[in-house]
């Protein structure tokens, strides 16, 4: 199964990257929204047959919806979760920076996931208990950091008033980190937090299909998540998501997160 | 001028990228400052030594301070500004996402710029009054653009309390665009300006060696830049950078930072 889902994310991104080439539709913004939706449904679809011809009863949750008459209970069974286009934003005003996630679930554990950049080649991948790869090379296991040293992937627009979380923790925390950034591509940063480029991801509010791969691939490196209330996060629901390095991950909780002023 | 600039800007970008191949020390955090120093050192070393052998006459500003017994009036003669690490962050963190900034002015106005990201192999550069290129790419002249429409460069840390600017209206701005990017080197978020992938990037401090180059090339596809007062950025002097596309520059300054609560 790795194999062949290899493949297909494989041949998709190959889909993306050639559409950047050839799409002329692609240099004109005001047909950008059609573009992506058309793109998303096209790679969605592909990752479908495939999936329903492989696997007739898998159940598969996407971005697009539940292709099945109605999803059995995610809980047992297997579940195939696809965003098709993780980072359409992107896709569209830069060309780059954005990934097909494919996650396989079966009874609620994770057992596969995968993450590619096509742009930049990147192919992030993990089987459950098999560790985490970035192309061929093995990621290695996470170590502790602490908040002073931490450079963490954060929106700016979790530092505004929102009705998901006080914005004041989260500025503390951005003062006191060595830096922030931002790609903007969820499964992406989740990815990057992976491989070290990141030694922390937070976000307030996500589809499972945002970060059901992503889950798949940080837990193989050590990698300690939770909501920002520090409760497990339910894979096929949406969620906030704090994704750390070990130790960063509760100095987080403990100094920011759970201060007074957190509380809502 | 401008070919010799860009083959040792060439060669300094090859230096560090096999710095990141051989150095082990890269992979220690502990020593992390030092190798940051070092590298940054050096580089700036190699440009001072063929600008001084080419050009006796001319001055060098650069972040390892200035290499003249005392720059000249900088609005007279040739004056070289210079970033040998923009992102050294990133050139730690991520091995990615940091560039060479080499900026060229003459009485004050620029007359070459070169932004170059060794590991994506993107090389930005512009000589004045000819246009700006990445690669061998010519970058398309910017189009106008609407707030809402608009993906923009800014880091999380000026949406938190600090002595620049009051971080109210940014977090309007913020709420209001389609999206932001925090990259986490400013010379690059300013050539991703450039060349569109950035719509605008707003930053509270900067010094001259950080957007001297940016300056250079944003100029030459017609991108607006002031500071965030609107006030022309004087290049020899730390200043607050907003760079966008024309329209977009307008709607920002009279929208979210002329407004009263941004009057301090």
């Amino acid at each position: 199964m790795y194999n062949q889902t290899k493949a297909w994310v494989l041949e998709a991104g190959q889909r993306l990257r050639e559409s950047m080439d050839t799409d002329p539709r692609i240099e004109y913004k005001t047909s950008v929204r059609d573009l992506v939706t058309e793109k998303d449904r096209e790679i969605e679809s592909f990752f479908v047959s495939r999936i329903r011809h492989a696997y007739p009863d898998h159940d598969i949750l996407g971005e697009e919806g539940i292709h099945e008459k109605g999803l059995n209970d995610p809980q047992q069974g297997w579940v195939w979760i696809i965003d098709p286009i993780d980072g359409t934003t992107n896709f569209v005003h830069q060309k780059q920076n954005f990934c097909i996630s494919v996650a396989l679930y079966e009874k609620g554990e994770p057992r596969l996931g995968f993450i590619y950049d096509p742009m930049a080649g990147e192919l992030f991948h993990a089987i459950a208990g098999q560790g985490a790869f970035l192309n061929d090379q093995r990621l290695a296991p996470l170590t502790e950091t602490k908040v002073e040293e931490a450079v963490i992937g954060i929106n700016s627009l979790w530092l505004t008033p929102n009705k998901h979380f006080d914005f004041k923790p989260l500025q503390a925390l951005v003062r006191d980190v060595r830096g922030t950034r931002s790609v903007g591509a969820a499964a992406l940063e989740m990815a990057y937090v992976a491989c070290g480029r990141l030694d922390a991801y937070l976000t307030l509010r996500l589809s499972p299909w945002d970060f059901a791969a992503g889950l798949a691939i940080v837990r193989e490196v050590g990698a300690v998540t939770s909501t920002v209330h520090n409760q497990p996060v339910q894979v096929f629901e949406k969620s906030s998501v704090l994704v750390a390095r070990p130790g960063l991950h509760q100095a987080i909780i403990d100094r920011y997160l759970h201060s007074p002023s957190a509380r809502r």
